[in-house]
């Protein structure tokens, strides 16, 4: 933490400054400029917030010099995390595509979506049973009759799947289904609800808020990395800005300043990042070619009828040519898609 | 909902877009015009998204017509809601001023702050015992503990407590202290906690989220009326936008805005909207000369010492003075600070 | 400027700091932390930009610790600026009101428009002859047509004129009829306009751009007061955000951070601020309330019929009730609306 | 455009509405709602602006249903536009790459960088004369003498020559020297200097302005279609947002959205897009997998020499690097890099 203080500033105030670094058990060091000093308070972390300096008489700006996360953090462990779910790796050089549609709405929808998207060359399923609705007139979800649709689709074609989880009182309940628990944007900073899920030992999606910043996004990773669950995958799902030619704004450039910053795996969403299916597979695909270490793509067997999502649902033949261009991208940069364990012929 | 073909669309499409608006139990009208035709449809808001017409093949747009809230909405209730909170009213031509310390620290601090709070002219006791902190290294409130010392600050100065809420899991707890429940920005989206307060018949405070639009505010209001709770405040808190000289942008405009589109009151939270000391007074008048029905301002007795929000939170000398200001001007347009029932001698 | 060294930096790295510093002409301060190392450069001002040290070997960050703007700094000019305008002052206790068209359209319509805007207590006439429009297919002004209406209308109510600049090419028309030069948003960094207005010793209006940053306006402000104009107006007329129910988001804060961060007056624009004439007065209040020395305002005899921003702008007696109640609260500030020294009948 | 009445509109309100449409010139047709009435006007296109109709008695809203651009909208030209710049064609199967540094400092910086560039693969060369600079304290451009140097090293190396116009004054000497008028992105709304670009017969390179959305890039570029000059191209620099880990946020939608909405050009700049160099590449690879047509790249033989832009400025050896991966990518979609006409040897 740097103190710099106000041009004019008076010896009893840097005194003041002086006395506080100390008094947080933090060692002053004085630089003296032409016009202003300069106190410089060596461990920082442990000051929770610089507030207490920013007032103090005298000071005109702090800023921080180090990280304020630390078990994500790329410093403190510089290879990538690779961890196994249900029979492929995440993190490592295979690319990961987890599909399906936005809501589970029948037990036909989600079993011909599975298939459908598991021939198409995905390796989980994705499928929402609780949804958050901007509205409460909307339709709201199946509940545990979806994840049980769910489970059997998992059954069916080997793939796991990625269930987003939006509050405490749902934990029990999912965690005798569910093999990844997504937290949406808007939950990306329901401390109570990722505090809980780092006491599990699950893998959590945790997609990043509308509006916060990539240092939001690894502050709140470190709410489930503290409770000891070391399985989290962040996911870039567009912010929101000005343009309203889209959904979202896909924040590109957060694939490759979270992977020099963390060692956690990044993936992309290019269903809500853009919001509309013309645009999905462009952006699939430089997604992938941004580095990213794969992708969660919204598919419905008819976007026309699903209740919700729908302009930006990719039908199986799309995805399934999404995923041949994403291929080929991966395989000039040395990666592939990552193969599913068990044969789809199996469950059949 | 308009739905506008694409210059060169078929007959074909047209009557597609046709039968899917009567699919939805709508009445289609149609208008040709040179390159395009407009199908209008009725009612759409028994519509849940728009999606379903978007993606028809030779549509080129699709717009609401109708705003998507309902029980808020002015149209449906054209005079101010005006409630009473333990002694005054909110949302009639009194202004209503919040006030206390981001973080109940300690019971001298919270006692000793309702007490100049109150004298200074403040209605009600604002303090956070469950604090919602970026960073799961840093305090995260006092808890119950808390709660029986602002229930002590109540009875000393008879001002109500407004407490956030963070999660459905203490709501038993809370609504054994508690007068206004407040939510959080952070959890303006959080739909399972809104609907739940939504079952109580206690007032909510509703924060505007960081980068929630103005109808996505309203939206969320929605979920707390449905559930048949009529008292909700909505409250500015400052939104996320590229400006990084203040903490948040205040969105001024919303004041006015909201006010023309919903019948609910309207307050400000400059110490947010703001994050810097110096610039909380001005913004506070602002918000009142711009039509807010109250304030809520974090006030400490020793900003240098507050475990959060020491940057924001004024001393109770500069609260009094803003208090002064601040009422010059609601003079101006012929309103008042709502007096508190008890007096303070009373309650010492 | 602080120069914080990676983790794990090699002694090599920090000379190679420490050398590019002084090939600077600064002198470097070294700080060792627990884990990194601290070079404090003073005299940073003279660096053009921080990018060579950021890309310097073994370096973490780079800091600015001083504020890149200088003769409008309030650290450097303690006192407010305050200027004539001819007749009334700028920038001391005296609030300023410009009103008019946005385009002046015709001669009747800008006599009619001054007059009317005299008598509700406006101070200068305001009224565009050279239009930047979005499109070009819009009209574009009268030019110099325009420019002799507006110098009519001066003589005939003695209110001074500002008028917006657009080019270079435009100055030596302009020179001849104009008291007031108005740099738009638009233009706010075009450089060589603003060094061109710095030549001159007319007053300059400089708006703050769509997605300008604070510190931005000031640093451009600093070209044309670097040529030696010292009569520079600051003008905060909303910012792009991603709320649309208002044409831009009136950053109000900016009013008090403008003030304390320099002595240049700061007026607001509440029609572009707002672009709906509803939401015109309170945000004009709200401005005021904040501390702004002044306001300018859209006003048009017949909005219905103006070429452009009619959903903006004021008809005379709305515009006429807004200044009382502006006057009110200016008041309670120990403020007063300036005076205009011509009398309006002498004029007619 | 729609004009919707509010609730509760009185038939003389909507017979206002009727008779204003009329008076545009527009045929009125009527739809009746429920609560509301809609009347849709065809040939909304001649209206200047939707202000008239929406300041009406009685209406709710006004919607456009046209876009507001012509001649750049594939509506109207479904063919990609292709044009040649000096040997090689932009807007067709091939990918251009124009690279070079921010600044012209030197004979020799430019002559080296140049060779290096077009070893590397570049196919034109970028390089600013006239700096638009943040700060006038900051090194301008070295003008004329810039432009000397460029057509040095145009001569060497057999590339055409990319350079950024900044005022009408500036257009003259640069029609003697330059292949490509660049107009940057604080430019992007300097309405006369499009228009002037309008009249030359020589290809200019668009920026999107910082805060622009895509349909004000659209409705510039018409500035200039609109003067009889085809050869536009549109580059996508990065917007800005509240992200501050990178100089902007790169709005990768853009590519895919344009490239739907317009027959031009669109390229990708990943230098001010991200401002750094360990992201350049990366970003360069999503910007070709997205769909765009080429890249300009900063690249600078000595970044840490550079006076401005070094931090994101690539070194020779980065840039075949990138140039690399980027054909590689383009192949898996069909595309290759575009060939230079003159060989490199005949320059030297």
């Amino acid at each position: 933490m740097i103190v710099v203080m106000k041009p004019g500033y008076t010896p009893e105030q840097l005194e003041g400054v002086v006395a506080a670094v100390k008094a947080h058990g933090l060692t002053p060091h004085l630089t003296y400029g032409v016009e202003t000093a300069i106190v410089a308070a060596v461990g920082e972390f442990h000051v929770p917030a610089l507030d207490p300096f920013e007032i103090l008489d005298g000071v005109e700006t702090v800023k921080r010099i180090s990280q304020p996360f630390k078990l994500g953090s790329r410093q403190a462990h510089p290879e990538n995390s690779v961890f196994p779910i249900d029979g492929f790796n995440v993190g490592g050089d295979d690319i990961v595509i987890i599909a399906g549609p936005c809501s589970v709405e029948s037990r036909s929808q989600i079993l011909e979506t599975a298939q459908a998207a598991r021939e198409a060359g995905a390796n989980a399923l994705r499928g929402g049973v609780f949804k958050p609705r901007t509205s409460p007139y909307s339709f709201q979800g199946l509940g545990e009759e979806g994840l049980e649709y769910l489970a059997e689709a998992r059954e069916l074609t080997g793939m796991p799947i990625v269930v987003e989880i939006m509050s405490q009182v749902q934990l029990e309940l999912m965690l005798k289904y569910v093999d990844v628990f997504q937290v949406g944007a808007r939950n990306m900073q329901n401390f109570n609800l990722l505090r809980m899920l780092g006491e599990t030992r699950k893998t959590v999606l945790l997609k990043r808020g509308l509006s916060a910043t990539i240092e939001e996004l690894l502050m709140s990773a470190e709410y489930i990395l503290a409770g000891g669950n070391k399985q989290v995958i962040l996911c870039e799902r567009g912010i929101r800005t000005f343009e309203t030619a889209t959904r979202n704004t896909t924040d590109i450039n957060a694939i490759p300043v979270l992977k020099q910053l963390t060692h956690l795996p990044v993936i992309l969403d290019p269903s809500h990042a853009t919001g509309h299916v013309d645009y999905v597979p462009p952006i699939a695909r430089a997604g992938i070619a941004a580095g990213a270490d794969g992708l969660i793509v919204e598919v419905h067997p008819d976007p026309t009828r699903a209740v919700s999502d729908g302009k930006q649902s990719l039908k199986p033949e799309a995805f399934a040519a999404m995923v041949k261009q994403v291929k080929a991208i991966a395989e000039t940069m040395g990666r592939r898609i990552a193969p599913v364990h068990a044969p789809l012929e199996a469950g059949r």
